[in-house]
């Protein structure tokens, strides 16, 4: 296998014709059998490789699944990110690297791409809810100091804001927050969001775990 | 309340064939001439109908688009709900709203059909722009107490929370969120929308408006 890929004209190169061939594999394998139930064996296989090779390439199944779907950061990255942050960092963590992600053109395209495909067809919609909740909620959430539930809905509701927020700022692009400076705008959603994770929280709802630490 | 129009089956009654012609009109209208320059003359001219009889059927202009793109409820009601409510409720209050449109089954309809329209079309999105911005932001963030940018970017951060909360619920479906009993979302999330419009927030950042107070 060739390393840096030599660019002969007319032909592709090998190294990225046969990333480009597990990549396609790979969007076929998630579109046929969900995220859940496809496995980097099949991927391979029908890519006509060694799955070391897709492991080589891309890393774990999250990770093809991010690089099939074009997302902008590799979410084995952004759960090291998380987990190495402490909760009371989680807020501001959270709203720059979305706020980072969507004013990246990259990022912005392929958010867009993920939000257009769900909204349009219920499988896609089916996939990202396995995505999210197999290899994000489920990775980062026991590292919370709460219970299982309770970490994962408060995830999820921070989550669901950055969502949202992407939206109003690259789509519907709404002012002021549309154009507002990058900084701004994570130092005044991050001390919001890191209500969601706060232990004690002054919400009187989001209710502190009481002998509920499970399993 | 408009009294509740009986149904002759087989042909349309004439109060629903005006209405629906009206709307016709407005969907046309809007869609050439965006939310901003549609008028509600040039409306009433393609559906052949007076203005007032417009007026009559739908309310203002911002009624009228609601009614074309089918949003489920009255932007003149929530408007309302939300000028006579006061800023120390508006996060509940705003939860409250959004989890009880997107929990039903017309209102959740309307909401996926906006998004929908406006992540495939820049004109759909234009459209929405134009509508939140001068329908919904412009007539309640002079009601708050803080300067006008300051005021809708608040207004806008809550919304974008609102609007993924949506999505994640409705969409993507992901738990534990989906399946919230909605009076445990509200109460989740409505104190923490709510840090949004405290007027000395303990956010680090949202500045407090200082020596500012409109033009």
């Amino acid at each position: 296998m060739s390393a840096a890929p030599r660019r002969k004209p007319g032909r592709p190169p090998g190294v990225s014709g046969t990333r480009d061939a597990i990549l396609a594999a790979a969007r076929a394998e998630f579109a046929a059998n969900g995220y859940d139930r496809a496995t980097i064996r099949g991927i391979a296989r029908s890519a006509g490789v060694d799955p070391a090779l897709v492991h080589h390439y891309f890393g774990t199944k999250t990770d093809v699944f991010a690089a099939a779907v074009q997302y902008p950061v590799r979410p084995t990255d952004v759960v090291e990110l998380l987990t190495t942050t402490g909760p009371e960092e989680l807020g501001m963590t959270l709203a720059s690297l979305f706020v980072r992600i969507g004013d990246d053109p990259e990022g912005q395209a392929s958010v867009l791409a993920i939000v257009r495909s769900a909204v349009a067809q219920d499988e896609a919609a089916a996939m990202f809810r396995e995505f999210i909740s197999r290899a994000v909620l489920s990775v980062i959430a026991p590292r919370l100091p709460f219970p299982e539930r309770e970490a994962r809905a408060r995830l999820e509701l921070a989550v669901s804001h950055m969502v949202g927020l992407t939206l109003m700022r690259h789509v519907m692009r709404i002012e002021p927050v549309a154009s507002m400076p990058a900084d701004e705008l994570v130092a005044r959603v991050g001390p919001v969001l890191q209500h969601y994770f706060d232990p004690d929280p002054d919400s009187r709802a989001a209710p502190t775990p009481v002998g509920t630490r499970g399993e």
